[in-house]
């Protein structure tokens, strides 16, 4: 077991004994597409990962190996028990902060995928105590009201590497999605939780844009955020729509890696 | 028919029982390279669509089925009616949005093409009350002194998810241009309108343009817009150069996508 | 003769009946070059425009057709007369505000290169009275301690286009020279002087940047500028640097348009 | 000897008489990556530099000619004493600051790359007092609390060009890396410190990440910063990923190369 703190600056980590079930045809296909988008769209850029629940056994779920995102293929992406300890990696390196996807999906069985990221718009919001996340436009009701942030000191103290680089930090931080379906980190980024590969891309790259308007909205005036029942309208009819930017990326991510 | 607020969630409509004319032989093309020089100068992202009114028959007009804008074909385009219905649809999927296009053509006549997009500086405009949009420089005297901006929540109340899905909402939109040629739409985007494909093609992108300018020059201090004589000298004189950017756009998106 | 404001709208203008002399070899491939570079700097878009003197015939300068910088070629160049006629047009049309160049041409001998452009941070710092571009970093001492701006309205009333369409306005503009290396225009953009193409080029492009670095730092608090003598030593020992850049996006261009 | 100031404005160096040893093999082509890849992150654009020691003979170090980093190739590399003289110049012309590195080399022996770039975040926060600039998120620990800010007025008065131009000049600011490993020079740029040409890619370009989110969010409200334990933490565990970025870069670099 590697739940310690001490294991987190090793990422050399011994396979779980465990069997696989192979998952569906598509899912580690869907997973390659997500890393690839997420790079793409400046969402990630050598650092942050996305990972989705194993289709065919929730007590699994799929991530890469310990490299940048914009890269990953087949080979690089490896199985996890919901304790973070790998099934399979034969001898690949594992990320750090894999305690971050195995504790939510330990806590939230209808989350099927996650993504973490430090991106351009976030990370400053995550610093700033008077101003919360909130949904400002009809493509971020997932935001809803405000987003919670997550402050590491409060729960491992002042002098962290504000890694979630065991269990224990990974059920801390799984604590705050049940307040809302994203998570900002103080001083390091934030965390987005979805349904699919396809709606937690499409939170990941429009939690960024949101943020990114609602910096520049603040810094002009006392700004209209969408009310809880415009969010929720929201998230009901306009993430429906979440595969036309999904089929867009989709294919711009294979054209530019061939 | 498909006007009533229960449609909208469908995007599959039946064909409206009419004949269609054909249009002009550049009409179509010059659609198509409007929908690639939106996406490809940033106004248009996944989301966002343009419409022109059809040349041979003013109750009809032209805009994309339900996809990213970057990517459309000649099999893509659909007719329209008036009442947002799909002619030859097909069982290809129409924009939830299409009210925005057919109310606006019914309203006015001399109105030739639409474009609707939330590009990056007027979604924060839009959320701000005491900053109206106004025209900043020469090359965006279409906004005149001031851009209304559309409060769905006047007509439809606080709980909707501020799309224009129906004829009504678009109807209420539609009033906003007798004030202006662009209309902000709150925590949504904006939608303007022009007498050619390539002139609305310019005023989106310079609206963009003109925006970003007014956002940055309102946090450094008391701004000199445009008086209404200078706009309505550079509508008449800056947009008669409008074949400019568009035949540098137009010969960029075909470099692109060959 | 077409230097009444009448003759502003239309842009077909008479060659003027004059003697050409044959530029030195490196001199036009240079303008095509310099067009190529402020694109894809993002100092021009479609719209500005950049000026040589010919180098054989001080009373003469070239400047491209009406059209975007971006694509400009050999066949696109058109020799002007100080009176900003074109010499040998032959039907191609010319840049309304020619006379930006011409008026400075005839009261600046010294002047061999001239950049007009309404680059992004250049606009917002033209509309706000009370902060003017300033020298911020040593890449840009030629801006000097205060860039003056040109305001149309006092030569021409409240109600123009903004342009500088005719002699009269271009004379008006040249006067400001006489303080300055650079002058904003109000609502419209700059335009830069230089003793070269690669001169005015570099300069057009750190006049931006430095634009971009003002606007960040004074909204952050109080800015130390360059002193008068900081910014003349810039001027004497990094400019003569300029080769550098100049290789570099030379290179660049020719290597994105083969 | 060129350490006067009269020998700043000439850039041809006469080489100094001196054997040398051949570098390991991985050395000259990692120097090479570094230059690409800081200019395709942005770092440097046409300015701006970085250099390697001799990894077999300590008081030697490496940098390009006076040219664009993007561009550098083996045959532009250069070998300089501890006195910035070139060891094999060969005609070829070196850059003016080059005493950045060779007076850095000199005082700090653990020393074993530095980039010194005068990227976009780091200039405006250059030449404001009140705002230092400090590790705002975990991949910019070596930040630390508070980066120093070198004023060259108070070494040379205020009219120099603010180049590093002299050995003088060159120890005045090495003597700032007492108290950090990245140091701001006011009005001009930044130089950082690393003990590999991985470690201080990283640094420079999360300097520079740093400073913009920085920006943003001091704009915004009270920032909470990294303590100086956090700091501590973060250099430790986060730069030990920096084979992760550095694998990206360096593929990307040479992909776009050929």
């Amino acid at each position: 077991m590697c739940n310690s703190t001490n294991g987190h600056v090793g990422v050399d980590v011994p396979d779980a004994a465990a069997e696989s079930r192979r998952p569906g045809p598509a899912l580690i296909e869907d997973l390659i597409s997500a890393n690839h988008i997420l790079f793409d769209q400046g969402v990630v850029d050598a650092f942050g990962h996305v990972s989705v629940r194993h289709d065919m056994q929730p007590d699994r779920f799929f991530l890469a190996r310990n490299m940048a995102p914009g890269n990953v293929t087949a080979s690089d992406i490896i199985e996890f028990t919901l304790d973070g300890d790998p099934v399979d990696a034969n001898g690949r390196k594992v990320y750090l902060e894999r305690f971050i996807h195995s504790e939510i999906y330990r806590e939230f069985p209808d989350v099927q995928a996650i993504v973490h990221s430090h991106s351009h718009s976030i990370v400053p919001l995550s610093v700033v105590k008077n101003i919360p996340l909130r949904a400002i436009f009809h493509m971020a009701g997932f935001i809803g009201e405000c987003a919670p942030v997550f402050e590491i000191r409060d729960v491992a103290g002042p002098g962290t590497d504000l890694l979630i680089s065991d269990n224990r930090l990974g059920r801390a931080l799984a604590q705050c999605f049940h307040a809302s379906d994203i998570v900002l980190m103080r001083g390091h980024g934030s965390t987005v939780v979805g349904q699919s590969l396809r709606q937690v891309v499409y939170r990941a790259v429009y939690a960024e844009i949101n943020a990114r308007y609602q910096i520049e909205a603040t810094k002009l005036g006392e700004v209209t955020y969408l009310t809880a029942a415009e969010a929720k309208s929201c998230v009901a009819n306009v993430e429906a729509q979440s595969h036309r930017p999904w089929d867009l990326w989709k294919a711009q991510a294979r054209e530019r890696r061939t």
